[in-house]
């Protein structure tokens, strides 16, 4: 820390991402990333717009709006696209919480919500997942305050149901109900519908998981306009050209291709499934995700030895050296081929181990 | 503005970007964009990113860091890139500025200072330029603030040479010093090298003007270790994957590419020395400019009328509608044809006009 650091920033402990290591070829299965490529559309299009990088991109990023309208059923006013889903969540985090309005979400969740209250001095509540990890809608009901749930939740995969979320946001009618999206495509139930009912609710998502574009960069927000005009209003006075000409046009591309994300869906649940009943079979438990990742346990194995001998062997997952989450492990769900890659390795962990 | 939006941005005025039309072939002169496409392995380097973008991309950003140190000769832990310059202007004033260090900056220049100073609730005074334009220097000595200036300075392309920004820079040792060197490509000099000499200097610059990568955002930020530790420290907390992988490809391919880079720039200063003599034959006033654009009045034409019968014949320039701008107009210096087509126009305005 240099001498001129704002003391506000004094206690700020910035989000570790997953490791994105250099040196060795691994089998990723750490930062929940698509093992398929972009769609066609996308590689083609972010490749084209590569040769006229010399003018600005569209601050009001409109051909993306526009598509992005139609294949979300939204109005163009209500959405608005950010350099990823951090970024639409910090402005969320910016726009509808202060000192006067807290912000409350699970103890075991997406770790940035902590880092966004933090970075912009919001006080915040930490609300325990149930012994078993899953939200207790009653403890987010008429609650009072700015409400931030990510379904599925991570590191979980665990779903609330439309029904569950739109109690939260109708017993909060003050306060901004903020729903993460990223992990939907995989067998949850998107609650962008329910923006047309409710002018408190926001959806964030991003185009980083079923729509292969994590290193594109690209996320977005849907509430009614009121809403996004506020969160442009951020947009407008920190970046208004955040999002580059090759990442939007990736962006309507992909939007273009929703066929194949569909399939690419259908694949990650079946070969999710596919490796819960492996893991099971071999003795782990698991959370019923329904995200693309897997959380595991052991009930004879440390979570933290497991991760570091995985990756010895040259496969990555992600383990969270908290209290609560230290005998789990989060793995993504690739390519059917990884996941024979990483059961033939964690079947030789799991005999050292044992 | 929705009833949920946080009291503490309720008078924020977001900054307004230069229009980006769709709707018909403008001669684009108003947001200072290069005449020319990027550099040939920037191209192709983005391109080839574009097949690869289901992994995250890497957010220490390491190819793109070292090729960077190389070209600018610091070390590797002194440079940090953003999403834009904007960006890491914006962590510049989350980082070193607060209610205890106040930040100081010219009346006249980059129009989004006393946005990021709004926006985080900084209080902010702005020293205004001499009649002619010219920063005075002295103004900034000692001043025991946070300083920004833009040099060569916007709209006005006026430069302050290293030798008065090293005496504001030694002149307010407890203060950081941030120097928004956008525009020192065009006949500037840039104090990158006295970074190594002063831990409260921070340079910033951006990839969008000489490097022709306006549409692929990338900036960033040089100054000792620990000033962009802190940096970092934000950028972690807010957007730890903000480059995209097309545009760290293209980055590295731009800087691979010097030459066509430095080329360009000696097209630009030639361009500009041909444009200044056409518009003083026609009687227009200039400031002496060392930036990619010129700063123009014509003392018997008003600068909004020129501006909206130039934007009808289908020129774009930028015009800024106050009281000490009104008159002038900002004109990028695009390639020697839209020059020649830009002055065929401005000749029929002002035969119109006077």
């Amino acid at each position: 820390m240099s001498r001129f650091f704002s003391a506000k920033y004094a206690n700020l402990t910035p989000y570790t991402p997953g490791e994105q290591p250099k040196d060795t070829q691994y089998v990723k299965l750490n930062t929940n990333e698509s093992p398929f490529p972009p769609s066609p559309n996308a590689i083609r299009m972010a490749a084209e717009a590569a040769a006229n990088l010399q003018l600005y991109s569209d601050p009001e990023c409109r051909d993306l709006v526009k598509k992005a309208a139609e294949v979300f059923q939204v109005a163009e006013d209500e959405i608005l696209f950010t350099n990823g889903s951090d970024e639409i969540l910090n402005f969320a985090f910016m726009a509808f919480c202060d000192e006067s309005h807290p912000v409350v979400f699970p103890d075991i969740s997406y770790g940035f919500y902590k880092v966004f209250a933090a970075l912009n001095g919001i006080p915040y509540e930490e609300i325990p997942l149930r012994e078993d990890f899953t939200i207790d809608p009653k403890d987010y009901c008429g609650i009072g305050k700015t409400v931030v749930i990510a379904n599925p939740n991570a590191p979980t995969g665990i779903v609330l149901s439309t029904e569950e979320i739109e109690e939260i946001v109708k017993s909060n009618p003050d306060n901004v109900v903020i729903i993460d999206e990223a992990y939907v495509d995989f067998g949850g139930e998107s609650v962008i519908p329910l923006i047309h009912k409710y002018d408190n609710l926001l959806v964030t998502g991003t185009f980083s998981k079923c729509r292969s574009l994590a290193g594109g960069r690209l996320g977005f927000g849907i509430g009614c306009k009121e809403l996004i005009g506020d969160l442009n209003t951020i947009k407008y006075s920190t970046n208004p050209y955040n999002i580059n000409r090759m990442t939007m046009a990736a962006g309507v591309g992909t939007l273009m291709d929703e066929d194949y994300i569909r399939k690419n869906c259908q694949t990650i649940m079946q070969v999710r499934q596919w490796t819960v009943q492996q893991l099971k079979a071999l003795g782990f438990v698991l959370t019923d995700s329904k995200a693309n990742f897997i959380f595991a346990m052991h009930p004879q194995a440390d979570g933290k030895e497991i991760y570091l001998r995985m990756k010895k062997k040259g496969v990555l997952i992600r383990h969270f050296d908290t209290p609560r989450l230290r005998r789990h492990n989060r793995i993504t769900v690739g390519s059917k081929q990884q996941m024979e890659v990483f059961l033939e390795k964690l079947n030789e962990v799991l005999e050292e181990l044992l």
